[in-house]
């Protein structure tokens, strides 16, 4: 690591910021992002993207913007009062039909995510956080794009183990499978599996500043198998799983009937909720107001967060949106890094 | 029927009403409830128990009962001014450990709702609503018992299709299936029987009053399988389904991401989403306060209706429980007993 980005990074995390999807809400998020002070005192930003269409964002929000524009041959990620505007200069305005999905949105989103992600494989960048993609038009742009975890694991050397989380406030939302047809689920649950999953989330909560992360794990089938007359999983897999999960020193129960173990979790003080299929979380979620929340990628080497609420094409370019979301998923992006490359600092220097 | 039976209908059905588990809060609710009097201007009651159960519940509940105390022998379900109370006379209360599922506690709940069934059945009521059973205290009693409509069906000679829905104020819940492993989801998921849901659902939504009934169908895998990204039953099955019902005056919609079908049903003006499995729903309504709703047994020839919270052992004998689920399960039997008895008169009349 050079003097100067440990400087900064002693000081303040640095963190890459894609701007999303420009016929949405992306840019006039990136532009009120940028004018929050409590954000740039807890992260040094790169933002990554076009001038012109930031240009668009901030006239939208109705925000001067004061940051210092670079090209991708003369910038710096090292410590700077104001934060870095990296222009790659590939999309024109015109070429933006705002509420539409393109290929030419799709082409400008995926080209500041993959310059954002090779910022931070590189250790130039503590973390990367990102404003909404539309995944119809990331498709366009990339075919083979199923999500962003796909997408990083193309995108960089890291081959291992990435999930997402969902992050709300009150509690985390962590799963043992995604994005599968709900008949695959029952063969993808599995002890090693689900202890993978617990041992990540604690991780990725210790990062987020929880010391001593509590988890409630949901069961698999209606009333958690109601002891069998349901489904044999609870019994044969998810039990055995928490029981080992115990026996490694880890503060994990369950498993919970699934249709309950959310309001339980908040209301006992657990810090995450592990399901073991999307919708077991998602509806609780989705419900709980997680459109205000943060999707966080853990298992990388850096934070990688973006908020939970999409593009919103209904209300691009009014300048209503609200970047409370947007907020949270730098703010939390920041946390983590500050532990992150403190944690790999710490590594380095007993190697 | 008699014509002091029809007399009554035209004035007020007449509801049997079950007194549950007397370990928990059901006895208390069921004093509480006999004290309302919208309900004694909704419905005729036919309380089924023991007396001394009762009185107990009314102590807690600091209800001075004013019923009509019968035995078996010698109890009408004719008109009358005051509900009628029919004493079983079979358990007494220094058998019951308050807070405690036992075999006693399960021989009086069943007992109570075979009796109110075999009403129904005989024509001397038009409808059916108990107080919260305890599952495992009817299991000591009747190890068959896997839910109320397993029992019901064993009861009854009815064998026609009987399921169970939600029901909240501004939503109801119906599933294709429902107490099941997950792993057999998908092969139970078929155009008959999605077709068989929407027209069960459209005929329980007319019963209780609501005449052009609008519902939203979920689909089965994330994100509804994202064009078949993450599952094919969405295309291959859910589709043509609601095509069909459409085709048939249906108003149906779907199918929708599970992830925010209830959130779109309630914005929407749904009056109730389809689930394509059992915590697809649940985890939904009860995110909503299901616990105050009411759970409906459809299909049968009357109206079964029980509050959807359970017996709360943690607080029985307090007389803090609160009625609001039990009086809104009485509310809609008896709304919809006025018309499922009209209609069966309108049927023999045709005859």
């Amino acid at each position: 690591m050079s003097e100067t980005a440990a400087k900064t990074r002693a000081n303040r995390p640095v963190l890459a910021l894609a701007m999303g999807d420009p016929a949405g809400i992306s840019s006039e998020l990136t532009a009120r992002l940028l004018s929050l002070p409590e954000l740039r005192s807890a992260a040094h930003l790169i933002v990554i993207g076009d001038r012109r269409i930031l240009d668009e964002g901030a006239e939208a929000a109705q925000i001067a913007l004061d940051l210092d524009f670079r090209t991708v041959s003369d910038f710096s990620t090292g410590p700077a009062e104001r934060p870095v505007f990296v222009d790659l200069g590939h999309l024109d305005p015109a070429d933006v039909t705002r509420g539409e999905a393109t290929l030419a949105g799709g082409i400008f989103a995926t080209e500041n995510f993959r310059f954002a992600l090779r910022l931070a494989n590189e250790g130039r960048v503590d973390g990367v956080c990102f404003t909404p993609f539309n995944k119809k038009a990331m498709r366009y742009a990339y075919p083979g794009y199923d999500d962003e975890i796909r997408f990083v694991s193309d995108v960089l050397p890291f081959k291992g183990k990435m999930r997402e989380f969902n992050v709300l406030e009150r509690i985390w939302n962590a799963r043992v499978t995604s994005h599968i047809p709900l008949s695959a689920v029952s063969a993808h649950i599995s002890e090693d599996a689900i202890l993978a999953e617990v041992e990540l989330t604690v991780a990725c909560l210790r990062l987020a500043g929880i010391d001593n992360p509590k988890i409630a794990v949901a069961g698999l089938n209606p009333h958690a198998g109601d002891g069998g007359s349901f489904g044999m999983e609870e019994i044969e897999v998810i039990e055995p799983a928490v029981a080992r999960a115990k026996a490694e020193g880890y503060a994990v129960e369950g498993p919970f009937p699934a249709d309950t173990v959310f309001l339980r979790a908040v209301k006992e003080g657990f810090h995450a909720v592990l399901t073991m299929y999307h919708d077991q979380g998602q509806i609780a979620m989705k419900m709980m107001g997680f459109d205000k929340g943060v999707t966080m990628m853990g298992g990388l080497p850096f934070p990688l967060c973006t908020p939970a609420h999409g593009t919103a094409y209904d209300i691009a370019g009014r300048g209503t949106a609200d970047v409370g979301a947007s907020r949270e998923a730098v703010l939390l992006a920041a946390k983590m890094a500050v532990r992150q490359a403190g944690l790999k600092e710490t590594a380095h220097n007993t190697d």
